[in-house]
């Protein structure tokens, strides 16, 4: 019942952060094919944050389906989680902007990798609530995934300043691998499925 | 469960994007009625993607209906349709600013367009999971509507350089065939209500 | 199962008007007490349409509690009343920031009325469909204050070219009129409970 | 099943505000180092409100979960706890562009302080609602952090033009005391718990 709630406001936050990047690139002044060129940085960098915000949504979907009791930890590394989130739409609009220069490339790779964390502080005082034999105890522990991101974004965020390209790869690297279908949620789904 | 999450997240979404295209017209400096007169063409633009939006709200709301299972496919499915719809603010903003010039107006019908085929899209995700005997793939063959709009839009979207007004009456052409209510989808509510 | 989708979408986007009207008075330049006045009748514009906003929920949630089954009609009857009330942000912007002139005022008036009128249209659908035994049709008989807020938007309207302050006075009659508690809906939940 | 719906606008107007307050600090103009500096004190008031608001939503949450009845003092109790909070993003921004300046920092407080003896009214009203016998009643005897928040906000308030850093220093003291686990609260759960 608690988590009902603590979903609908995640839900929410997350729902405003992901459209509220529109209000980024208001519409143009004059009606020709020009006026759109500039705009191009900003839809691109529109995309892979709607991209992100995507996989958290989806994530934290996954991740609060193993929640069975919330405390006031696990609201507040919740709430954590969102306020790191919450300023996607902040840099997301600064690559834009810029034209993706190594300065907003390496702040939009740091929000990522504070969000990264973030959502592990999320997972370990889930875990502490529920015990280490909890669905997601035994999950987390062959999480590559989550491994991997923290890596590839400093790599990222150290990189934007010989080429901010290589950050840019980096962060739609880290945005597919998200992607991917993780055949290890699906089988916690299983799980779940054959308990009830 | 997990339906009523995606099905809450789309609602947050949708009326996020209904009500931030206010936005857009801020309100005037000075209070004669002259002050009013160009912000008719961005009323007018509200009004056709403030239903457009509702029309489309009202379509998720019966396709989820049919949803029993979600899976990754149907929650990214379902993010893509947000995504184009996300853009409809953008290019409601550039029509209305820019009096239906031809470009925008071409634009609007390509957003159009993109979320006709990202509903397309969830459409055939949710039947693939589904099974071709579910209620929604023996709707679907019937689906005049859905085959239809794409054609109108495709149309429009060549007519803005002919001529913007043909390509805003087709917008509000798809509109009105959408706006009128639904035999097939009133069964199909029938099917249900007597399966329960 | 329909209505819970149609009220948390109904709830979102008057959460969204509510709220966005505080983005009309941005933070001022200085920070001194001279640049607090000229926000004054933005404030007093604000509080006057939170509570009208706070008074259509609050109505909106006593009519949905009605309802039994969600029909399209109801659906766009109620995309209808949202439309209207979506431009209240609008309205609200624009006397706050003309210091309640004549024409901003008669606008803000007019909105009120549409909105009146779609809430009416509203009733009217949700009792076709609910046939006139029901316990909304029984209720809305005895709806004065429904029928009398019309009338004073229309005097108020009216009035708006010979003294703002008057058709100022009377928006403000009329959200007492509603902040009243109202005894027949009290009567309404008490059948309710008394049938559950 | 009104609660639910109480709740749930409740929680969208708190997502809302929680996350229009990033509209503030725009993406700056400049890609450099320096064009981040003024934005310090924005992030820094930003974190403070975000907290804030987390508290209310946390406390809302808890104050919620106690309703069992939703009247209309109640409705419009909480309209006015949330009113008072739609105006933090608004003292947010101002504190922040103006380097906590004197006037903006004792308006932060006073925003603040209306909310708490919001929350206190509102707190009253579910009381009368449901008996001094429930359990809010009981919880709310032993209430320190209610009853010491508003004794520093004032005290803040009178600091400002002493030391603005002292109001904000204060600010952050009370924002802490919410912040640590409740004892109290905890133990209402349990209570809860225990009867179902």
């Amino acid at each position: 019942m608690n988590k009902t709630r603590l979903e609908a406001f995640s839900d929410g936050v997350l729902a405003i952060l992901i459209t509220i990047m529109v209000l980024e690139f208001r519409a143009p002044h004059g009606s020709d094919i020009d006026v759109l060129i500039p705009i191009i940085p900003e839809v691109l960098s529109y995309v892979l944050s709607f991209i992100y915000l995507g996989i958290y949504w989806s994530n934290h979907h996954h991740l609060m389906h193993t929640v069975q009791r919330v405390t006031g930890g696990i609201l507040w590394a919740n709430l954590h989680l969102l306020f790191w989130l919450s300023l996607v739409p902040f840099v997301t609009g600064w690559i834009g902007e810029n034209h993706f220069a190594p300065l907003p490339m390496a702040l939009y790779g740091i929000i990522l990798l504070m969000a990264a964390i973030a959502y592990y502080i999320l997972t370990l005082v889930i875990i502490k609530t529920h015990g280490t034999d909890s669905i997601l105890a035994r999950a987390i522990g062959k999480d590559f995934k989550g491994k991997i991101s923290p890596v590839l974004y400093v790599i990222a965020i150290g990189c934007s300043w010989i080429s901010p390209w290589i950050a840019g790869g980096l962060y739609i690297v880290v945005a597919l691998i998200w992607l991917v279908p993780d055949k290890r949620i699906e089988i916690i789904f299983k799980d779940e499925f054959k308990q009830k």
